[in-house]
């Protein structure tokens, strides 16, 4: 085990697809492009390559930093770089940012060739299941056919599991961290919720605020405020905050802010509705409610995980009530049910959903472990 | 156990009062007025009176109904009546509607006798405790000085909680269901996005809408839509829609409705919004956050009991994230602590918070047996 270094200064970089894309929508898309980037290097045998999907709020920009740029560190920093448990001295790799998003892959953001106008709303949904077809483009380009591994959490997960699924061959580990076979009742709620507050913004415009010189910020802070409610666990927000007061005494107001809780949430509200666009917002959060692959195989998570063939690890974190660990356990019965090779840590950690970006000595103990057992297979 | 019949048609009273009351925020009301209905009679001996407060989104009217009005019942009925666990062949019943509600007491939709216009955002803040102390008014007014007991279930628990603390001499029954004795970090959270949805909602106006003919429904209708969630616990939530589609396929829509749970929290938050008033919800939001009588002790809840001198029944349900059963046990523990006489049902019911309005066996067993047990103490 080296001594854990960083990345230093990254690149990111751009690829154009002209070939149709289509979706599960029935809609296709044309003229793509991908931002991605990569750390380590290919090895001559092409087969030490590992992509990392990403969930929600976040990018192609897994690790290190950009020059000139502060603040500027990569989201899953703690975890990939020289000597860490996603060891870029050993692989190669490959972070994309999802179509959709607001990060530089085509989005609602860019313009709509067919209209020379922004696509805002128009652009079309996008399921785990494009985004996956899309990321095997990318690798096509790249030259690579089979992936080391797959290494997502949370909606990043899901696209782990869809490889697993419908590219068998194209993968050999697949790493599910934090994550769910699909959304409970309640957590389509909480994203149905959150696109409501964004959607009834009236400077959201029917999602065409970009026409219209506008952004629904009021929506996206809401949007990010129960966001945030459900990334923590009730124990980790009570020991943080508890019913700590911003000021010695109370003021009585409804409007004011009184508790330290409302005061981290509005801070954290503000700061997305700075940088986040709310169509993608709105065609995330929906990806994720669609993504249920036992759905073709009436309901039998079993039966959809008949057509994987790699080796799984799943992790989950005790207080995540939003991707509670009986979600994991789900997933890892129809793995055993289907006779695979599966790993599955299951960690004591308050962190609540938010655990899976954080360093916990346990959880990056099972993954360090893990990928030198992959490093294994092929050094 | 007599057949449990209904109240048939109640009327509610309306009572104004005079002297001015102190308010915690260090503001008063004059000339304020409250609204109540009772239901059975008062004894010659003038004991056998109960007090039911109410919750955010109910009233004065807890049973029968009104004539001439459809779908009026009120909001506790399947507990209160002749027959029932709270029997009105025994019992004198009183509903009282808060100050600063929206169903008839003086609140932010009337007329500021200051300024002649409508309250609006400047009615004044109030507490749990302010609460309590115009429901002690209208007793006086009513000629009663000592209740059987005061009953109510979440936010109407906590007002049961302070009578007894700072009214010992007159209940000798204190009966909390599904409360806390503060609410976690977590729960202001909720309470606070609500708020601030309805706050940032343009037609919203400082509050002040009234006077712009305008109604903040956007916000109200995504405060509502949280407030469901945290109401419903994910199981009940699952069993009830789970990923059930409002149509026979998906239409691939960020926009429009996929899931019936999201069909569910749309009618629920509309419905709301029609009816609810905005100012209200954030006082009575507010009221629930303040709430804390750990606080002037130290945040010592045992040391805040010391004062309590009547006899307790708490009831939780095991399902209930919002309040839940572990909320109560505090609370059971610092009555003990003082050697209070208490009793204590952890009920295990399915429906989350939403289980204290709700017709359970068991739960209804327990408020009967204790009712009964009440009723043997005067009769």
């Amino acid at each position: 085990m080296g001594h854990a270094g960083n990345l230093g200064f990254v690149t990111p970089q751009r690829l154009k697809f002209d070939q149709t894309l289509p979706l599960r929508s029935g809609a296709t898309l044309s003229d793509y492009e991908l931002v991605y980037e990569t750390y380590g290097e290919l090895n001559a045998e092409r087969n030490n390559a590992v992509l990392v999907c990403h969930a929600l709020n976040a990018s192609h920009h897994l690790a290190g930093h950009y020059e000139g740029k502060a603040n500027s560190e990569g989201w899953w920093d703690n975890l990939i770089g020289p000597g860490k448990p996603l060891d870029t001295d050993r692989f190669f790799v490959i972070g994309v940012n999802n179509l959709g998003s607001c990060f530089g892959s085509t989005g609602p953001m860019h313009v709509n060739p067919a209209s020379g106008q922004v696509y805002g709303a128009d652009f079309p949904v996008v399921t785990v299941q494009d985004w996956v077809d899309a990321q095997a483009r990318l690798l096509d380009a790249l030259g690579i056919t089979q992936l080391a591994a797959v290494l997502g959490g949370s909606l990043g997960g899901m696209q782990a599991l869809d490889w697993s699924l419908r590219y068998p061959q194209r993968l050999r580990h697949c790493i599910a961290i934090a994550t769910a076979p699909n959304l409970s009742a309640q957590n389509i709620a909480f994203n149905e919720v959150a696109r409501r507050a964004i959607i009834t913004d009236p400077d959201f415009h029917g999602g065409h605020y970009a026409q219209h010189n506008a952004i629904p910020k009021r929506g996206l802070r809401v949007a990010r405020m129960i966001g945030h409610i459900t990334y923590l666990s009730d124990d980790a927000m009570e020991a943080k905050f508890g019913r700590e007061l911003r000021a010695a005494e109370l003021s009585y107001s409804t409007q004011e802010i009184e508790f330290q809780i409302e005061s981290y949430l509005r801070y954290q509200g503000d700061k997305f509705s700075e940088y986040f666009d709310a169509n993608t917002y709105l065609l995330i959060t929906r990806a994720l409610d669609y993504f249920d692959p036992a759905r073709e195989h009436g309901g039998d998570l079993s039966r959809a995980f008949a057509s994987a063939t790699c080796k799984f690890l799943l992790a989950s974190f005790s207080t995540d009530w939003r991707f509670a660990p009986a979600r994991s356990r789900e997933i890892v019965k129809a793995l055993l049910d289907n006779k695979l090779d599966v790993s599955y840590a299951e960690i004591d950690a308050p962190h609540g959903h938010d655990a899976f970006l954080l360093e916990d000595p346990r959880y990056h103990g099972v993954l360090r472990a893990y990928f030198l057992r992959i490093a294994g297979e092929f050094q």
